[in-house]
């Protein structure tokens, strides 16, 4: 039998902040109380299967850098064994209560649709084994529409309804799994759901293809039971020129349009707010406000690049920020904060997957205790509501509330005279205030 | 009296292709059939009041250079006279058939609002009289919510309720100045309906104070019997760190919530493409794909550059696909083409302005010409029909229609054995094909 | 007499980090020394004038907003010494070392050029004397070569070579200025050297003429005995289309081309690197490497606008690393932190300024102590030496040196056989390890 | 033996523009003499090894799409042979007079650096005798430093010495293969030759280690008679977050530094300029304002996406004005044009990889016509020097020769009294004049 891929390391335990142990919690401790919820129920931490287990390392301009054994071994079963055993082991020297997967990550896609799903089938059987032995649970599970050349022009939105057929067989098969191994919600990202040329592409037929596998897909979940919400992850581009799912304002119109807005909601993530043009503050608070908040994909973009680098969090100022806006809304529900991060392509050692993952975990449990106290103090959510005061006024609730009409407003704007003052927006003084905290 | 602005101007005409007049129409022959339909009529040229008029010439590092005659007339209302007649003189050196303008580009702001509203009708009047002796049209007529200080924190999604009735009463006199003149659509600009900071701002209140303020003007409009369509022009950015209106997805999502798509459509603006992160022909195509299409800004942006530079438009290729989406789609409806261009800081003769203009018409001239041939020869549409082809089958039909579920189709998949076959996606032919139009 | 701009403000004092009072330093105790330097001269803060004293508040679609009271005061010379008094009152309340200028943010511009020199030596005197009084001393001086008309085309760059002489006037003027006043360096911005258009611009002559400027401009440095380096500070555009000192490395070829690498260093600012592209690491370090390090602007920018925001610096994580570059380099030298910031357009209050300086102030005092912290640990050299330890061996120092062929290196890669075994970049576990300290 | 890769295709000839065949040339006509030279000699053609026969079709988020033939052959020299039969009959078909590769496009890496070599040279003895029966040329040759995981820290710029002896080693194979098939240039491409983290990097000790390689094989260059320029390809990022050779400034100020100017020219790419914030315009008159203009690399990127896509070319304006440059800076010399484009992943058919090319051609066949009528017109040059005609006067030229002083010139500029008057920069009629030629 092989050596175990870790090596020796030994499981990553909270040391408190002044530790000097390169590989030690300083910061998330799962137990703490943080306004009454225990940190690891507040940040439902997941580690993602593709990233870590299944991308040797390349890039546009050159190949594997990892090395990893089971992407070298002649038998495609025993190698998604492998790479199992070494997925589980990293889940538990982190003590991360989730995980999420494609189901090719799990499993080699067969000759036929019908042996990748049977090859779905051992692997999932696999997991329920490990899951019940380690008390891992499944944050979410999904399909992958995106790599395989015969969705190189889309999966539900490809000119050959062949494709969309077959998508469904996949879909079904993974949401099947993600079902039977209790997954919390199902995602489907549509990194080919998009197009890379209008010249090809018929824009609305495409919207409306896509509009129907969600609804395809909304149908069966209620058959089976599911309970999870489905999860559409807004992209702009990449891998196309331009995706459907381009912002959460944009994926909020399309399930007004097709009526999916009971089923799904959005997983954010912030290198796809940024390639949009967002903050990522802004897609929260924007999910939140629109009624999609579904889940985060909790990495980090390069604010310089113009693609997706899924690197591990650590800008404490921006998180504590996105933390706010969870807490006040009443946290994160059935989502979780899914590390969708892979270590640089230079990070060739497996202990640099124990930093990536630590290092974040860790980000994201001081942002959450700065946002904890952000919000008891009502530091920023005290001076916004005094600045909204007079929309609490009786007058100003009857014209939200279409009491008033343009003329009767357009009338008292006439006989008031002056312009009303404005005051100052304050933001610097706001910036000071959230700076004690971060 | 004083010289003509435009010193001893003729006026433009069509001399065709050949001709080396810099001064001279090569492609717009108004009176040209093109597809049993006027030049004129297809392009609804209309020229901006603002960029032209009412800009000094400065930028945020430095101040006027143009020394426009009118903004160094001690009385304001002679200047704003002075500035209607080179305005019109513009209109008839182009011969451009339509102009748009904010209520404060026509007529200076008061000490109150109702000196504003008296001031504005003065000036309405003398426009009535020079529309009538030289017949421009009034494309749109919209009110300016975001120059003043007042404004500073948005008009309609202002904290402050007394500066929501304020602007109430400014639209309700654009409005009905508009209607007066026979304006064909009303635009509402949301330059400030946006925010600068999360940290002061309360997204979810302010997204339903913008839906009410417009809810407010279609009811008035159709109180009034105004008969066009309000108009969004959606811009992601600037003059705030963030706008509402981002961009088309975005308004239609925001349209949908509150109701509005029946009054309500969008003016798309090259620039403001680009900004968000769009070509100009997606948000094009994607209007009329979602049935809000309204009208154009017909200026272009920097690709280079991160803010709006609104400068005339010269690119064929990128116009002729916007021109094909346009004839394809039916025409511009009551929309028109409007140069929300202003000639660069350094263009500081009066003839500058007659070089922009006429270059933009003619550039849209020839893209026209382009747009027909290539639409004429179905160049691109023969080919899209084919590459969808697969969807017009019965069984493909069935799936769209909802017809057959989940289930049925990924036991279909199961069944087919092998997966779909891809097919070429011939974008480089395409290309070649547009180029021969281009 | 009117009251007092800042009304009864009090100074702002190093109170703690557990302090809660809005305006006091928490971070920012200039006595404290740190790695044998008080904190006030490591730092060397500088206030600007022009953002807090000359902006009016306005922005490309909106006026006025601060009402600044030299504003509207009919005495232009009257209104200069109304604003000097209201800026060193700010400098007074912030115990602020410094302060930087343009020639026309202290007096107001003459009919002539005579007239504009005599204006700027009233109020010079008048700073002499004030900065008796309060110990502010100048940071630098400079010229606004971009405001006015007849810069449009640029100054030293201007196709007329008028312009090229009336800069020259103006230069010579204030430069003396800055000499008199104990300026410890002298700063040249270039907003309008560079091109809106490659139609109109000869690139290599208007290389060559600002080449030549700048080296009058140290000529004269040297004949009058000012001692300070001349300082360019690198944008990449904006207000033009394209600037001559786009990036730090711009900047150096360019000093290498014209030879003026012994009088000319950079003053860098993060807003401009990031429209470049680059991090404010990155230009820091790089003109470290190159020995053109001069002074910093030490404002932040917004990474998802494409124009120059010049908010107050607080982002802890990325300024530690730039301290750790400053202070790993020895320190500023005559430079210096200066804020070329402006409070946000919305910020209409006297104290909101205090606000914006205080919080910036306290930033960069944070960043210092968390930078001294990291390089007293060597946290992050040690790994960095480690990593090119191969560098150090003899064999290697020759092939630096130049003492071995291509050919023999070639031959001893051959004899090698396979080749080397890279490791890991660790970049994950250097990222968790600056964390500890930002 | 297989069928031809390209089946039945016939060679690509010129037919005209009116053809209708969607390939054939409309606008390259080789022997069409234009301004004196033949049209195969202003452009010197080049089709690239790596793009059309070496990439498999993926992208970051899907695997092959192409299925080439010679990439599932189990003999790595036979499918070595079997490319090359497939790229030199496409040569052959496009008849295009150069092509360009990488020493791994050509011949499979062997289990050692001497292996490596030995296939090499089999596979370059192959590539002369097809070039001889051709008549295909070698434009330029490279050596893959950048896909290999041991060049995954930089090639040169490696913290392992042993890394760069390696790199010799196989560049100076690279350079006398190139130096054996008559190649007209050599280039460096230094896409590893940056950092991902500044955090593990010495940027000081890298540029110094970049200096001396480059010195390195300058040096041999001179050594085995090679007469063509050495080219460094400037390219801001990706794969690395940030490469030394950012744009043509950056390189021109290293190679100052490093003293390379004699040996060392550019190759400029399209897609590498707009990544870099500059056009392509821009950098092609910069390279040759500064000197170091050496060859191009013809493909275009998409302005909306922040990585590189290779794409053929085909925006005609822009071209007319890098053409503009090329012909009035007296052509390419040694250089040529370079396609380093891809099709596009869904392009499946190798037809596509004609319909690339001819597209491509054709767009720089036109773009020369365009181009060449205007130098002929000095439609640009005209305006250009009356614009810039004040410094043609002896007293400006006095001042650029350095023959006067700052002291003198203020002085004169004090004497004049008012400053010069601005004239209009005349963008619009500029941008109107070119219209008429693109
Ligand atoms: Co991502
Ligand atoms: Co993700
Ligand atoms: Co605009
Ligand atoms: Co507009
Ligand atoms: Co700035
Ligand atoms: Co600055
Ligand atoms: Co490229
Ligand atoms: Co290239």
């Amino acid at each position: 039998m092989s050596a175990p891929f870790f090596g020796d390391a030994s499981p990553i335990t909270y040391q408190g902040p002044d530790s000097r142990d390169p590989l030690a919690y300083r910061w998330y401790d799962k137990n703490r109380v943080v306004l009454g919820k225990r940190m690891e129920d507040h940040l439902r931490f997941a580690a993602c299967y593709w990233h870590s287990f299944c991308w040797p390392g390349g890039d546009p301009f050159g190949g594997e850098t990892f090395l990893r054994p089971w992407m070298h071994m002649p038998d495609a079963m025993a190698a998604a064994h492998a790479k199992a055993d070494a997925a589980f082991e990293m889940f538990r020297l982190l003590d991360i209560p989730f995980f999420t997967f494609h189901d090719l990550d799990a499993a080699p896609e067969g000759a036929t649709l019908a042996e990748s799903v049977d090859n779905l089938k051992v692997i999932t059987d696999l997991f329920q084994q490990k899951m019940a032995d380690t008390g891992t649970r499944l944050l979410w599970g999904t399909a992958n529409l995106f790599s395989h050349r015969r969705y190189m022009a889309g999966a539900a939105t490809n000119p050959d309804p062949e494709v969309f057929v077959y998508a469904a067989g996949q879909v079904r098969a993974a949401l099947e799994a993600t079902h039977a191994l209790g997954g919390a919600n199902y995602v489907l990202w549509g990194g080919r759901e998009g197009y890379e040329t209008l010249l090809n592409t018929d824009l609305k037929r495409e919207l409306d293809q896509l509009g129907r596998f969600l609804s395809l897909v909304a149908e069966h979940k209620h058959k089976i039971g599911f309970k999870g919400p489905l999860l559409i992850e807004p992209k702009p581009r990449e891998p196309t020129k331009h995706q459907y799912d381009f912002d959460v304002a944009t994926v909020y119109g399309f399930l007004e349009r097709y009526d999916l807005l009971a089923d799904v909601k959005v997983n954010i993530e912030q290198n796809h707010a940024i390639l949009a043009g967002h903050s990522f503050q802004h897609e929260v608070a924007l999910a939140y406000a629109l009624g999609v908040f579904g889940s985060l994909d909790m990495n980090r973009g390069d604010g310089l690049l113009g693609w997706d680098t899924d690197q591990f969090p650590n800008d404490i100022g921006e998180m504590t920020l996105v933390f706010h806006e969870i807490l006040k809304n009443g946290g994160l529900g059935t989502g979780g904060l899914n590390f969708d991060a892979k270590i640089r392509r230079q990070s060739i050692d497996p202990v640099d997957l124990l930093h990536g993952h630590a290092g974040g975990m860790d980000a994201c449990a001081r942002a959450l205790l700065n946002a904890a106290a952000m919000l008891e103090d009502r530091a920023i959510e005290a001076p916004l509501a005094s600045r909204y005061a007079g929309w609490d006024s009786a007058e100003a609730r009857a014209i939200l509330a279409g009491d008033v009409s343009l003329a009767t407003l357009a009338d008292r704007a006439l006989e008031r005279g002056a312009g009303p003052q404005p005051t100052s927006g304050g933001q610097e003084r706001l910036e000071n205030i959230v700076s004690r905290y971060a």
